[in-house]
């Protein structure tokens, strides 16, 4: 549910060798969602505003759900009561205010996060390294001989991922992520004018299904591995994470530690693997001569 | 300066078609950067700590003022006495930490900002819509009739654009903003794993070396054009955004506001303006038939 949908019409002069022609165009919508915490405290409800994030309107409370998860502030569904878009008097900004409420009993300590008042979901510095952070959220070692899968699944998926994108191919203008399983099969896919939020709503569509941890799933992301996806995936215990993009050299590092296979420039049949490549079978070695 | 460079080695698998072979892989560097603000007030100095970044090491203290004009706590350098590197304990975090020092008498009003501690720097709703937030950062009105840019220079930017990348080329994982004149010569360019931040250089070094408002400068950003980079293009006066991707809804709803003209989908000689056409000069209109 959103004011707008997740694309918008617009009028727009296209140009074409020189030459102008007005015309209709699809643009992917972006609308700010604050993102808010209801807990009850000594009997009393206590509520905290504790993100704004632009984003794809759609999917709202998996994005809520699964940013808060991310960051370790809600562990499973166990600890969700119930998800709310709370009202607000200014009408652009209706649907774009998600509460999510804790059950009772369950605490939530301020300290861990609120260091910053801007920040990504990468709080590092102050105090701890980038990595010791991750393990804070409640990262749990990822099952090393559980999932397999054939080089060839590996391969097909940024085509699998691409064609499931619905809002992309009107826009062109989107991330996604998508869940697969071993053999290759969507499991279920995300868009979002956002990397991280899309992320965020798949993994929270699994969180709120109590699917979580994901030892048996595949994440695919449309671009880059970057450090918040690969923190994404540790948290929800995902042991494989596909990228077509390129990763950075901490996305790689979280990877090696807490043993997630990490595949960057999935394109077509050929791809780089940078961590735990015994996950992926049916690659044979090249010969040298 | 930096504990790690913009790119880092790292060993890779490489599979190609199905056969795979160890080889040697250059990584874009991503490091937390953690963002100080301090000031004098009553003759004390304060620092907070305002912001953490994924960032692409360089250009750091760039990054910082950059970041911290586009939010409207500095106005420009006359408000700039000095950027720093603090000193941590933590090794890892060595040369991550950067602190703008503003002048003596230059205040910081906390709760222009201060709303939430996770956010993106586009906090809109919480009592205002997201367009009253950018005019409270300080944007002003952009001169309507001042730059004028040939359609053939805007089709030629791209091509500089990806041309001026020295990182992306060896890694493949780069965000680029170029700055342009109206006859599309570079000005100077700048490279981040996030889009935001290759912006944030971008402007800083402009606000540094004391050039803002950039009320003769074409923007080039190799990604997409989000409500963000339209706010910072707003704040430092440029009249006219070009990108390579796709406008958002609000991307556009911003531009028309503030007067800046969007294009989009730069690619070769064809391109689409979302707002303002009349900057784009010599490109005639299709007669229709």
């Amino acid at each position: 549910m959103s004011r707008l949908g997740p694309t918008v019409a617009a009028r727009v002069r296209k140009v074409r060798e020189g030459r102008s022609l007005d015309a209709e165009d699809i643009l992917a919508t972006e609308e700010p969602l604050e993102i808010r915490l209801a807990t009850t405290e000594d009997g009393q409800e206590v509520v905290r505003s504790l993100a704004v994030t632009m984003r794809t309107p759609g999917n709202d409370f998996e994005l809520a759900v699964g940013f808060l998860y991310g960051e370790g502030i809600v562990r499973g569904k166990r600890d969700v009561d119930r998800v709310v878009y709370s009202s607000t008097p200014i009408v652009e900004q209706e649907f774009n205010i998600v509460s999510v409420h804790l059950k009772e009993g369950v605490a939530y300590v301020p300290d861990l996060v609120e260091r910053h008042f801007y920040t990504t979901s990468a709080c590092g510095v102050c105090g701890k390294t980038s990595l010791e952070a991750v393990k804070v959220r409640g990262a749990k070692p990822i099952p090393r001989d559980r999932l397999r899968v054939d080089g060839r699944v590996i391969s097909s998926l940024p085509e699998r991922l691409r064609e499931s994108q619905e809002v992309f191919s009107a826009t062109g203008g989107l991330h996604a992520a998508g869940l697969f399983d071993a053999r290759g099969r969507l499991e279920s896919v995300r868009e979002d004018v956002g990397r991280h939020n899309a992320v965020d709503k798949l993994v929270g569509q699994q969180v709120l299904t109590d699917r979580v941890p994901l030892h048996d799933s595949i994440l695919a992301v449309s671009g880059r591995a970057s450090f918040e996806i690969l923190q994404k995936a540790a948290v929800a215990g995902i042991p494989m994470v596909v990228a077509v993009g390129a990763p950075s050299n901490l996305a790689v590092d979280l990877a090696k530690q807490f043993g997630i296979t990490l595949v960057g420039f999935a394109r077509g049949s050929t791809f780089n693997m940078y961590t735990e490549p015994h996950r992926v079978v049916n690659t044979s070695a090249r010969k040298s001569r």
